[in-house]
């Protein structure tokens, strides 16, 4: 079972780019934002995992633009988190501005102790995965 | 047949977070980097295609992270362009610290002109793809 | 008499460096933010200047960092505005986390249309300056 | 005395904003990369720095823009530094295209050990002041 959540945004003027819409790289700023409040949502918010000495990093992402965000758009961001596997967890995500589909995208992640590949921790693993 | 070149780069200190390695984000600036540099080296810059009033849009874009690049990191992107199809084209990438591979990404991209999609233009397609 | 309000912030991860504080550069666009928010609670959003074909520029900026924001620091920035002269209009801004002074900051800004400098418009200096 | 020397840069895409110019914060990272060149150019890179222990941190810009970079502007900076006093050190910048004065700026900057102030080592002082 997934869990899941909705973070609303505005788009800021220094995100936008001479085309007059919003840089595609910034989306992955957008999707690393609507990650802090979703795993502060579940009761995990990331300095808990600095406190513990771990850290997630990010492995893959893929993105699929369908409309792009522009200036002021107050839009959402429908987030999920799941696990992959015993090492990796994906979330992916909706951008919508009311019920117009903007960009999917998908990233996947693993977490590091010590600057190595470690499983997801079990305790960690109870809160994002909980069947 | 693909058209390919290497782009070359360093890691400057505001592209790194404070996991002390570039932030993610910043592979798809790095990438607009590269397109631009092939782009002119099959003499076609984008200047060109906005004087004609054609603007390329990015639909589609997939990352794999490897070995995350650092501060300061000289850093080559082999990068190729194809056509996939009579609407779109693609660049996919390889991110090298010499003989480590750290990324590997592909974007797809459209055209628009006057705001609406149109078929690779034919003076395009015989630069971008000459088989 | 300046007008004045508080806007609220959260520090993204994505804004760190590898010092682990927010890179500098990041401040010139927090203060976008709450000049927005200011002009918004003034009832003059940007749409609305752009609307009338006006464009504010950013002619001049200082900052002077005290205590650098950290990731997920709660801030504060007071910001308020005033109008210099005929053609220019400044904010200045104290960013805090709760009593911290974290940096103090000055922007100057004119108005463009059709590309050319004008004085502030008389609807615009009646809201910015109602002494 | 001051040290001099040119930085010659080319302005990407994604540093535009939807006004079609260079977004203001770009200027602040373009100085970064100019100081780096510098640095290194007087043989002190930031890396000896780190590995002494030692970080430099910015406590003060201020800018002034003239005439606005715009996409694809090859511009240079004419960066010069000098000694304040025994603990801090500036930069001043010039940045033109060819002959267009686009923007002037001057940055202030300390040094940290050990996440304390220092004076300015006399290596280094002497490395950037050999009056």
């Amino acid at each position: 079972m997934s869990k899941e959540i909705t973070y609303q945004r505005k788009v800021n003027f220094y995100e936008t780019d001479a085309q007059g819409v919003v840089h595609h790289s910034n989306y992955l700023r957008y999707f690393e934002e609507a990650r802090g409040f979703l795993l502060e949502h579940l009761g995990y918010p990331y300095y808990k995992m600095h406190n513990e000495g771990l850290f997630v990093v990010l492995v893959e992402a893929s993105l699929r633009i369908k409309h792009p965000l522009r200036y002021q758009d107050y839009f959402d961001i429908d987030i999920k988190i799941y696990v992959e596997n015993a090492y990796s967890f994906c979330f992916d995500y909706v951008v919508r501005v009311e019920d117009t589909l903007c960009a999917k995208a998908l990233t996947k992640h693993c977490f590091l102790k010590d600057n190595a590949l470690i499983k997801i921790p079990k305790h960690i693993l109870k809160i994002i995965d909980d069947r």
